[in-house]
């Protein structure tokens, strides 16, 4: 059997993200209807659409790489996900609901952060450019939405949920 | 009963880091055994000596706020070091295994800094200004051991892996 290389490593991860974006492509129209503000509702939205984008991206980078899409089972999304479940049974009647749903959001973001981050960098050592191109583009919007959702936390949720 | 407040949801999620951060602990020195940089292994046990003090911050956050230290099994963390393990056994006898190991590291950090950045919102919310600046202490160690992750596979690990 030969020795496992950078590439297996990138694959590995392409499918562990593959997933990820799926898990949280399924799970976005719940969350956006249990939440009260409307502004973050229609953030959650506009992420959909962005996903949906971003998984045929993560189609693309397949393709490059000559292999069929396939996931891998994300558990780390997976329990982030649930992470959020857990706030929105707990605090559901609560005025903190959504900073709490929000700050679910940011989790989950940060973990296609660090993840895009590394493909990322791991396609530039392997002199995938193209590959590059898209995963940094997805990067860049995954980066985006952390800011929106940070701003209207500031702006909105926390002092809200603090009333 | 009363309603669930922003207090109670600073509280929760307090538990789920101060959770998060002894699973961390625990695992640091297995993971720092089992990489081959020595440089790698040198910041797994400087972060181990940092998530010493980061720990105690958090008790001391728990005192500030009236309550006695106490973990919530964070199912999140738990997933993340998961996938690291895999990772460590399913690449354990190849030249990529440090470049997965240390990228499944910045996954720990990136939750981590998600969280501490949401404890430090919410703190500030509730006028807890001692505990603002604990928490953005660690927010600053966190970020800087990131950057750090990101400069050693850049300039080491990941050229190394793709040879």
């Amino acid at each position: 059997m030969a020795e496992k290389s950078l590439q297996d490593l990138f694959l590995v991860t392409l499918k562990d993200l593959y997933h990820a974006e799926r898990q949280i492509l399924r799970k976005l129209p719940r969350i956006s209807k249990g939440v009260h503000s409307q502004e973050l509702a229609q953030a959650f939205q506009t992420h959909r659409e962005e996903t949906e984008g971003q998984i045929e991206r993560l189609e693309q980078v397949f393709e490059l790489i000559g292999k069929r899409p396939q996931g891998k089972m994300c558990e780390a999304m997976k329990a982030i996900l649930e992470e959020g479940d857990e706030i929105m049974e707990e605090f559901a009647d609560s005025e903190a609901l959504d900073a709490g749903v929000l700050a679910a959001a940011q989790a989950v973001e940060h973990y296609e952060i660090t993840r895009y981050g590394t493909l990322k960098a791991w396609a530039e050592e392997l002199g995938l450019d193209e590959a590059v191109r898209l995963l940094d583009q997805t990067l860049q919007e995954e980066m985006k939405t952390d800011k929106i959702l940070s701003k209207l936390a500031e702006e909105a949720l926390n002092p809200q949920a603090a009333e």
